[in-house]
């Protein structure tokens, strides 16, 4: 399908969500998705105030990018690994983007997106004798798990260099980490005010660490911008792949579908369907609405989850990310032992893995799971890029038309509020905490 | 709660399960338990070829265990590496182990559980200059994707000690495998005729890379048994904590519940999860039912899928998987620096992470998500085999109070059927495919 990538390197193919969701239902919601973007362009939507990302070549200057590119070769050229600090869109775009593009993502290292002892005790062993350079990504600098995070790590870099070695990715104007960052004398990159950690990636937030990472950004940002530039030409869901793919599952959640499966055959995007978890589930899971966000990794799950989605609960919609050029060459040899292979001695084995996606989209269609694909013209920067944006307008669309706040995600706060309580936190300690006592099964 | 270990070194709270679960409704299901564990003991029901994991210590003799213990020695002692070539049930459950347990989880690294050439092309060069040893574990030997990762990594291993460091784990009486261990005069393992895939951790399928990874498999062992011969000994589930699960998401269901989350705050358990849902996925996800199974990683997924958790539409349900003790210490530090963390300088990591999870159990319970909780003594080999047959013998009994066969996957055929088709496999190619055209939204 060389052709549909004339304007993007990624297209959408819709064939498979017929009979449950028809162009034509997607058809009766061009108006309101054109009310929608009307309301996102305008500005005049709650959580207005966090649509920086619109324009993704506008998120950074010429001269911070520069600034940003010499900043990772010179910790590139002085360490052996990056230490990135944070959580939630602090920590998965950069991931997402590292793990699917980098020749060596092992060369980019996290920490601060759990409290686990025993990861962080191995993180420092796995250190010894590498010179680490650190990120640390926080707005406020006070999010319990990357300060704990940065805590612990510090004492990584050698004291002689610590200065140089440590950047601090922050609010530009005030908190905590902008204030230690001044102290310490430690670089610093800016995290947007206009735009929400989940759609962070494009900002210096994402960009510092994919850098480093050997990544290079222009085509990433180049990416995100022509699909950015596709979208502000047509609302039209039916010429907007974005908007369609927003609307249809508009269609699926008021049909009574209940839960979205995103599926790669790709183990490197794996990270990209957890950022996409997080994109969703943050800014759709509120009011007691949305389509749960669920991924797998195919062909590994058709073996696990994949009884499920072809039989269980019909409540399922799936979206694959299929890449379709560009794969190493790899050949399936020839074998003298039996293994019921020898029809396939020759092929490539990318060939072999695209026609199980075939079956796999054919096959959950038949079992009553309408579904869509998203092809990128091969796995690079710009591609990726691209589909950043897709999924970014696309879940800002969704949300407005579930008429929720896409932006905030004030359920994030309640575990946070009671462990502050049980840790006795300064300001936390006077309220009563619900926790009740265990009940056990006895036995 | 130690006295709660004092027979088993699991245990399970159920005290967040009200007011949508209440022990009233899980006793109410008292004479179905009894019935399907009647069955399940008799060997009456749909499936019941495939109960040989009931009881875990007959699994695998003295003899066996005490020549695959020698096996992986050899092999460790030999190889810097171990292979593990398989998918689904012949990875997940080796992997789940491996990874919570192994001082050095990388020592195992796994293919045959994809079809990316990106991922083998990349595993090969990782293999530049190591001595690897190959486990092939598959029943028949056909299964398109380890049989296609058999043919491209068989070369890693020298072509002069080649038989001494491939064991084949397979049929014991028949199959390609069996065939070409034979021809080769590789060592080989039985995967038992009466137990499925899901259910062979315990089996030589899980057990020979697990005590390649350094791991004691006695323990793992009499863990399972241990929970065996309690739930053997009363199928009343408000004494059997395994049976109380069971019941406990029948009523869930039967309640309208959708998802079940299994949530762990322990990273190293994260292929315990995926192992957990493919049991669950596998066994009950068909005729258009059950719970669909989806996992979290916390605190990490807090910053992510938390907001869909605590606010979305309410139909989650939720376990908590928890170790409460034996975690390193690791203290957080005092610092100079401004990071509002002050008041937890002393405090333990893991101690602020239980924290987090009591926090998290109550503000999901405060937000409608019904809850219960497993606890790990620690984790050790022994509580992992007690969790794994807890999980099991849940899993049998959940399956069959849904009155579905729970040891059976038709539903993983129609993928491949298709797949097939459009690779020519030999009987397969006349019949017509499904595969439709891509029907692109156009931009």
């Amino acid at each position: 399908m060389p052709k549909q990538f004339d304007k993007l390197p990624i297209a959408l193919d819709v064939n498979y969500l017929e009979p449950n969701v028809t162009t034509d239902m997607v058809a009766e919601r061009q108006a309101m998705v054109k009310f929608v973007d009307g309301l996102l362009r305008e500005g005049n939507h709650p959580g207005s105030e966090f649509t920086g990302w619109l324009k993704p070549e506008t998120i950074m200057s010429d001269y911070e990018l520069a600034k940003l590119n010499a900043t990772a070769k010179r910790l590139a050229n002085d360490t052996d690994v990056m230490l990135v600090i944070g959580i939630g869109g602090s920590y998965l775009g950069a991931r997402a983007v590292i793990e699917a593009l980098a020749d060596d993502p092992g060369r980019v290292v996290y920490a601060g997106q759990n409290m686990s002892a025993h990861y962080m005790t191995r993180l420092k062993a796995l250190f010894k004798g590498k010179r680490v350079a650190i990120n640390v990504v926080s707005k406020s600098g006070t999010t319990t798990e990357p300060a704990i995070a940065f805590r612990v790590m510090r004492e990584l870099v050698d004291e002689s260099v610590e200065r140089q070695m440590i950047v601090a990715t922050t609010d530009a104007n005030k908190g905590s980490l902008l204030d230690a960052a001044h102290k310490q004398g430690w670089e610093t990159y800016v995290v947007p005010d206009d735009i929400g950690g989940r759609y962070s990636v494009l900002s210096a937030v994402g960009l510092l660490p994919i850098a480093y990472a050997g990544i290079d950004i222009a085509p990433l940002i180049a990416g995100a911008k022509a699909c950015a530039d596709l979208c502000a030409s047509t609302s039209d869901p039916l010429a907007n792949p974005a908007y369609f793919y927003a609307a249809a599952r508009n269609v699926m959640y008021q049909q009574g579908f209940g839960i979205e499966v995103l599926a790669s055959f790709e183990p490197r995007l794996h990270y990209l369907l957890e950022w996409w978890k997080q994109l969703y589930g943050e800014s759709e899971g509120k009011e007691n609405m949305a389509l749960f966000p669920a991924s797998v990794d195919f062909t590994t799950d058709l073996h696990s989850l994949g009884q499920y989605i072809q039989e269980g609960r019909r409540v399922l919609a799936e979206t694959f990310l299929i890449v379709d050029g560009g794969e190493p060459s790899l050949t399936i040899p020839e074998s003298e032992d039996p293994d019921g292979l020898d029809y396939l001695a020759g092929q490539e084995v990318s060939y072999v893995n695209s026609k199980a996606y075939e079956a796999t989209a054919s096959a959950h269609r038949s079992g009553g799971v309408p579904n869509m694909t998203i092809h990128l013209q091969q796995l690079d920067a710009y591609s990726m890029g691209a589909l950043i944006y897709f999924f970014e307008i696309a879940c800002a669309v969704s949300g407005l038309m579930l008429n929720v706040n896409p932006f905030n995600q004030p359920g994030v706060e309640a575990y946070k509020k009671e462990m502050f309580k049980l840790l006795g936190k300064p300001g936390y300690e006077s309220t009563e905490s619900r926790q009740a006592k265990p009940k056990m099964v006895s036995f």
